[in-house]
């Protein structure tokens, strides 16, 4: 590109280092931004640089938090004898979203993936085993996305705490509410019916 | 969105606010930020920011600039008696990558659009009428998109500078180089043939 003005080459540079925007897009973005009023850049670039400056990872769940603690485990309301182990925030969002879960979260910060140079170390797995030892988690449901990153971190943690002898579950794989059968994949619908529930639990 | 973080939340708000990015969109792309180092969100939130403090609109033609006059108006091996006239800086990006006009451009900022309530007072039509008038342009190239609000744009310029009697032509409007007739609209193709060129040109 052909740029008329350095300013406003680098700020389609820096724009398009984010994941998926190019170049083109990015400039479409930026020439967005400069027909707004200048304070909308401003709030823009201002809640950025808040977010990256002040944002801490709660230091019980290690998820994303304005404080030390987040509010999910501050609050006395919920149980914390169960651990759901999500992969990141989004995770978070996504179950506290059903209003299904009233235990306590640990956000792992990602998945065991050799491709990808992510080992166990570079996840919050470590505190997590801490946790169980200590014995106060009865049950700890693991809801990682179903891949195969995600079935080895499942496994690598069960393998750690299966000494101490707690509960261990995943979230239900099948069906989705409203899918028709036809246009499922074969795995899914096997797996649906190899953990078939009884019919009365299923009202 | 069920956000653990008022920081979180701000940023996300802001992110979405940009075309064409919706909330999970927003979330994605802030959590990416945040696993980068914080230098690049710091470097993203200047170049923004210095952007729309800093821009200047060259005051000849309007284009964007660092500087007073643009690069392109004070490069004196450039022909300033012809004068392209374009919407919006891009339009100018994209005519440069071809490398094809020696020429100046007038960016007029928009199209006269009634729908979106721009008329022709929004756009930099006065000043370009102004260029005219003095009788330093011999000719004028429209290049507008092709569409009811360009040819309305074009029109509407027309009948300001006809009594100046100067040249005026559009860029040509055709199949483009290495598409298939059978794929071409009928109007593209029907144009086309009206404006054919003689063989020995098209070489």
């Amino acid at each position: 590109m052909n740029f008329s003005s350095k300013l406003l080459e680098s700020a389609v540079n820096e724009v398009s280092q984010l994941p998926g925007i190019g170049k083109r897009t990015a400039l479409r973005l930026v020439l967005h931004l400069l027909k707004q009023p200048k304070s909308q850049t401003h709030q823009l670039a201002g809640a950025l640089t808040n977010l990256v400056d002040d944002i801490k990872l709660c230091k019980k769940c290690h998820n994303i938090s304005d404080v030390e603690v987040c509010e999910i485990c501050a609050n006395p309301m919920r149980n914390s004898e169960i651990i759901c182990v999500v992969e990141d925030v989004r995770d978070v969002m996504a179950i506290e979203n059903t209003a299904q879960f009233k235990g306590l979260y640990h956000v792992l910060g990602g998945k065991i993936s050799p491709v990808e140079g992510i080992g166990p170390h570079n996840l919050t797995i470590e505190s997590l085993v801490e946790k169980v030892k200590k014995g106060d988690v009865k049950e700890l449901i693991f809801a990682l996305s179903s891949t195969i990153e995600g079935d080895t971190t499942n496994f690598y943690i069960y393998k750690q705490i299966e000494k101490f002898k707690i509960e261990t579950s995943t979230i239900a794989r099948g069906i989705a509410v409203g899918d028709e059968l036809e246009y499922a994949d074969e795995i899914t619908l096997g797996r649906s019916i190899v953990n078939r529930i009884p019919f009365d639990k299923s009202l």
